[in-house]
């Protein structure tokens, strides 16, 4: 018992370094954790935005709103309009491009994928069309959030 | 001692119930915290877009870009451009609008605030400029971050 206490001093110091250690592989492997869940999140939005350009250009619209989250709270916002609403976003797709020719074949370009938090990310990027006689063309800002369904634009800014 | 012992199950319950109520009021404080917390953003972030229209509005554009990071981060977005860093977007603003007829005078309307965190919101809403000959109008898409000089726009799309 006495050379127990004896050694006391030693032993919480030893305790106290291991601890140290361990607290500094834990940061380490949350650095690591982090570039992973980084690299994830990014590999995830760019596969639900390659989706939704592969269903635009198969003339699906509603695959293509499959990107959007189905929720009355989704904005899209356009020149001096807002649209609110999963329905009322995809009604306003149908009746702006209600054939094929106007579909065109849509291209996304110069993605950058920003994350704001584990759950969210603001994702910058062009679109265009290219059509039978035009090629319109502009910049987007969404906000993606990570839901159960998976990563989902909850809000787009387009010009 | 003895008699501690006896009582110690009932004294070990008391303070378990003790914290389970101090806990209760601690949700209750943060839930009004957090209705204080939103709304002092709510007012942080009304007042810097009203300092950028007065000082739009009185042919201050260094003024209106107080508003704005000041950083080489700062994104600005609108039409088919993507303009890098706060002195680039100051410098687009002064060559677009490079007298006081230009200018106008700028209005901000329907703004809508909708926090993200306590460091980080997205603010909607419309812009007008009325001038001599037209009234050009639009909506934008700011993302705001707290930071040590103030709440200050990150992100601008503006259509």
């Amino acid at each position: 018992m006495k050379s127990t206490r004896k050694y006391f001093p030693a032993l919480l110091l030893l305790a106290v370094a291991i601890f140290i250690a361990g607290c500094n592989r834990q940061d380490h492997a949350a650095q690591t954790a982090d570039k992973m869940k980084n690299e994830q999140m990014d590999g995830a939005i760019r596969a639900v935005m390659d989706a939704q350009a592969a269903a635009w250009n198969r003339g699906d619209i509603e695959g293509f709103m499959d990107g959007y989250w189905k929720s009355n709270e989704t904005l899209f916002l356009s020149g001096d309009s807002v649209t609110r609403g999963w329905q009322t976003v995809l009604d306003r797709y149908k009746r702006n491009y209600d054939s094929r020719e106007k579909m065109g074949t849509l291209a996304f370009t110069e993605l950058e994928v920003r994350p704001l938090s584990d759950e969210m990310a603001i994702v910058i990027g062009r679109w265009q069309l290219t059509r039978e006689k035009d090629t319109p063309q502009g910049r987007f800002t969404l906000i993606f959030r990570r839901l159960p369904e998976g990563w989902r634009i909850t809000h787009d800014h387009t010009s």
